[in-house]
């Protein structure tokens, strides 16, 4: 077999045989398959797309190139999985809140890279939280918890880190095909019971279109399925931020809100929901009314709170009940009328220019710094109403940032 | 300005601008853009296509990477590009013909890959003949005998060279927009005051399709006149080898014969007609039908041979009359009937397998082996009649090219 002739067959429009996209994939991951081919194949794919087959197969091979967790105890594995948003805390409340129903919830989980925020960024805020647990300590706290979040290990599906950042150099990231793969080998690699994915469009998502998103429900949940993982997909809008907070310390003070079985109802909402499928989706509950009663109780008895505290600590954080900003101020509406629009892009801007989000990887975080949203879209507004408060750490960071909220907020008269 | 940014442009189907294809080609060459970012980049351009500006943009980008050759004397300088194709020969002719006719012919050519032969290989099969002669002595030679034809020299787009590597490992060889760019940046450091292409279809050429030769030619003549060259393309039809001989000795015996004024009809009159569209273009004569005539009398009298053997001398090779072949044999036809078809990749599949061409470009040729065609398409033929003569090595290359020849021949009943 030729990389060349695997190229072109994808070039010309052609499906790739499951010997095919081994061969790319294996290949690719010995060096045998140098990275200019791979990036050329990369961008055919992403020109001519896959079908169900071609992407379930690339998913497998892109799994089988490295480990695969395996379960801890007998309780159902489950997890969820965001496409990424401005605010998306529900990671946090999602993992300590299923873990007391008892589900397992091993979840792997990433940095944040452009406008969204990263779980393990978030977590990080409490001092000293290890995000690189191995295998075997990802095991033994499973098996005393029932939940874990941590960064994916290195020998968990090699081929997607190594294709990840070609990708992301090559403007080969928004295909269908390479997203479902990346994402569900780095999922499969958990041996779950049941998934349920979070796709999210909007000014503030990966994806701007709805129809775009659902495609690419769809291409996860067929693959989920096809490779015998009970998945199910919600879409969600993104047009706004989730809730009120967003930046790092700032959402997982919202995140304890939620423990505490209060904070805003929409992140709430969404995070119950999720919770509520998987407890269905793994045979725990029947009834999705019983599971968000279940919920609501776990919550409410402080059982969901103790269980995340516990998770901080075994992962060597120092928990706090809250944690500590920057200073704050207040961006106010320069008009009065309704606000009609968020940018999402503009305003996870104004976080990377508070050092709340990266630029590249190798950039470092700043905990304390976010926003926090005061309205929400819909809502009538009086010139000088606080509309946005930020947590800056410099007032450099802060003026530019009132620069950027100023250009994302747009008000009708 | 980024690589990616670009690259993402061309992939969502936008118009590069001039500054941005300058980018990816000076940044190419000087590997600021690494392979993998232009293996994605040039599979975008493929799957996108470019209009007729940018594909201006990109050839001059790339002639702009490297030097161009100057005019050597007042006489109008020509040249003529063919596509490629299995016993294609003209080259071997026009150059030294339009030298009598007081025209400049400054060719730069190459080397066979696959089942195409190459121009240079053929004048190889004269031992000695030099095909690495440097730009002085390009211009000397042009002086004294008003036609050369030898390789690239490295100074000549640079950028083509190495991008062609690249595209040829990277399934990014079918695109008319890179295909233009790579033969135009070529021919127009020549500095040439007129050009004719031969763009060649069927099944021993490059494009099978009509169609798509007529795609190619439209859009390598469109650049070529926005560059300010005079340029002319012919489409011809590869169905079957061009006249009769098709290896690289054999291929120069048959030019021998057309400078001689005899040879196949078919090979003599598109030589005729391609000089004669130059002769028009470049102003030398106003009729075609005098070009014509000035052309037939130049072969008649014997001038444009003795043109050919000073060139060939003057190049270092050892000029004789008839290049020696290696030992015949014939292919009879297996059946009666009427010659439907040539599968022109087997037929020049078998003159590889004789050792008359390159699988990679470290191959040796071995210039005395080849085919000479003794029936054309349309022919009557009986069982036994002679089809193919078969110039062979070894009686093992001889039985493999005569097992492709079997399988090339279409014969119906």
């Amino acid at each position: 077999m030729l990389a060349s002739a695997i190229i072109a067959n994808k070039r010309d429009g052609q499906k790739l045989s499951r010997a095919e996209i081994e061969f790319m994939i294996d290949g690719f991951v010995s060096a045998a398959v140098p990275d200019y081919q791979m990036s050329a194949w990369a961008m055919a794919v992403l020109c001519r797309g896959m079908d169900t087959r071609e992407i379930s197969d690339l998913t497998e091979c892109m799994l089988n190139s490295g480990i695969r967790l395996q379960p801890a105890t007998d309780r159902p594995r489950v997890d969820k999985h965001s496409t990424g948003g401005l605010g998306d805390k529900t990671s946090l409340v999602l993992a300590p809140l299923l873990a007391c129903c008892d589900l397992d919830v091993p979840m792997l989980s990433g940095r944040g890279l452009g406008i969204t925020g990263g779980t393990l960024d978030k977590l990080e805020a409490f001092s000293g939280y290890r995000c690189d647990l191995n295998a075997t300590e990802i095991d033994q706290q499973l098996k005393s918890l029932g939940c874990v979040i941590t960064g994916t290990t290195p020998e968990i599906t090699p081929a997607d880190r190594k294709l990840y950042s070609l990708r992301d150099v090559t403007a080969t990231v928004p295909s269908i095909a390479l997203i479902t793969a990346s994402i569900m080998s780095k999922k499969l690699a958990e041996s779950l019971d049941a998934l349920v994915l979070d796709v999210k469009f909007g000014s503030g998502a990966f994806m701007r279109d709805r129809v775009d998103a659902e495609q690419l429900a769809e291409s996860l949940v067929s693959t989920g399925n096809q490779m015998h993982v009970p998945t199910q997909a919600i879409i969600s809008d993104m047009n706004q931020p989730l809730g009120r907070m967003v930046g790092n310390a700032c959402e997982v003070n919202e995140s304890l809100d939620i423990l505490r079985g209060a904070g805003p109802k929409e992140t709430r909402d969404l995070t119950l929901h999720l919770c509520a499928s998987l407890l269905v989706a793994s045979g725990k509950v029947t009834r999705t009314q019983d599971a968000l009663d279940l919920l609501v109780a776990k919550l409410d008895s402080g059982q969901a709170l103790r269980r995340f505290q516990q998770m901080v600590e075994h992962q060597s954080g120092k928990f706090v009940d809250y944690l500590p900003l920057a200073n704050e101020s207040v961006f106010a509406s320069p008009t009065n009328g309704r606000l009609m629009q968020f940018d999402g892009q503009l305003i996870g801007q104004a976080v990377i220019e508070l050092g709340g989000g990266r630029r590249k990887l190798s950039d470092r975080i700043d905990h304390q710094v976010g926003l926090e949203m005061l309205a929400r879209l819909g809502d009538t507004v009086s010139a000088g109403q606080p509309l946005i408060r930020i947590f800056a750490r410099t007032n450099a960071t802060r003026a530019v940032a009132e620069q950027l909220l100023l250009s994302a907020v747009s008000i009708a008269h």
